[in-house]
């Protein structure tokens, strides 16, 4: 019987990390066998681009070069990772998928939505999730909870302006409108409980 | 006045990156800012993704995480090394460029031609060299040459059988068909200088 391949998207600090561990541990206790995995990286060769992706000062590398990392890197983790744990019955489930590359590097970055959805059926043929879980919580509380996590410090592409990080949080909105039968948006506020649940809401259907 | 933007093009061993730094001298005895760069990697960012590709071992990465790597790696290399310097007036000349990919990834590998045209679109303007080097030796004798040269010991990519290596001679061959205004063919057999001499004559007409 085939798996489930489930990913968490949204903008930093939103709860993904925290969520993909609280949904591993329930799908666990209902018996299914779970990988947990995240983008960039999940293998070997995928967490050496990954780096390079995060390391570095800003103008490290130009868009475009950048889109084509996060490509290669998702080829390996989809042939390696996914698409064998979910064909042998496993559930996976990545923090940040082909939907980050789209917000962040397609729309944010300028380089096209069609371009990195080219990129991606190229190196992975276009394989997508069963369920996008899209976590959304206003930008002042999500600053909040990085400020709390991080303090000062940000990686590579967390470090981006606040005009930026806006127009990834629309790109992932118009994604879920567009796409309403793959994703399902979750009020990420409050308690890590409460969101929890909604969560298991959400993925409800895909436990028949 | 704008540059110019030469490849040199071929297999293992038949004396590219010989005949790069004879061409260099000359060019610079005859007054031209010359800058010789290589591929993968020719630029900081894209010499930190070159030692991803020849490292570790054969299956280290898939053909099309392999592919996106060297758009990757060449995207930089155009944007930040080699399309400045030839707009301010160098020479710029590199050992391999586009045409490693099509022959040793798109063709030989199996990922065809156009796929790795649209990557190279999509990663550096589909920019191409004014003038293509292609320098042709019998297997026999490159072989010989890579012998004195290394030993037993090749690279993750040079290290492949007579097959794949037989498949890159012949898809250069198609390429410099399909492109005769582009490519030269050199005859690489002979003496260093000899060979030498063959390529001054062949990029007369870009010294005008
Ligand atoms: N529901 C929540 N309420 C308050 N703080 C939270 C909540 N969920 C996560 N956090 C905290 O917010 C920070 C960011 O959460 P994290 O899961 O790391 O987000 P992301 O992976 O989306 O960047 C962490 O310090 C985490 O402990
Ligand atoms: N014309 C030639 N005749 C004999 N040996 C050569 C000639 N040109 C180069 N070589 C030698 O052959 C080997 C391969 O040449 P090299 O320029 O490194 O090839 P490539 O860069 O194409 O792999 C080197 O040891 C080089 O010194
Ligand atoms: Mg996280
Ligand atoms: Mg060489």
């Amino acid at each position: 019987m085939r798996g489930r391949f489930i990913s968490i998207e949204g903008g930093e600090a939103v709860g993904k990390s925290t969520q993909i561990r609280l949904l591993a541990d329930w799908l666990k206790t209902h018996g299914r066998t779970v990988t947990v995995t995240r983008e960039p990286g999940g293998t070997v060769s995928a967490e050496a681009i990954r780096a390079l992706l995060l390391e570095g000062g800003a103008d490290r590398w130009n868009a475009r070069s950048e889109a084509l990392l996060f490509a290669a890197a998702r080829a390996d983790h989809v042939a390696r990772l996914i698409r064998p744990a979910v064909e042998v019955g496993g559930w996976v489930l990545t923090d940040r998928f082909l939907d980050s590359s789209r917000a962040y590097q397609g729309i944010a970055g300028g380089l096209g939505d069609a371009a990195i959805l080219d990129l991606h059926r190229f190196g992975s043929e276009g394989f997508l999730p069963d369920c996008t879980l899209l976590l959304e919580l206003p930008a002042d509380e999500a600053a909040r909870r990085a400020l709390l996590r991080d303090g000062a410090s940000s990686d590579r592409i967390g470090g981006r302006d606040a005009a930026y990080h806006a127009a990834v949080t629309q790109a992932f909105r118009g994604f879920a409108a567009a796409e309403p039968q793959r994703f399902r948006t979750i009020d990420a506020s409050g308690d890590s409980a409460v969101v929890h649940d909604r969560i298991v809401a959400a993925i409800a259907p895909l436990m028949a």
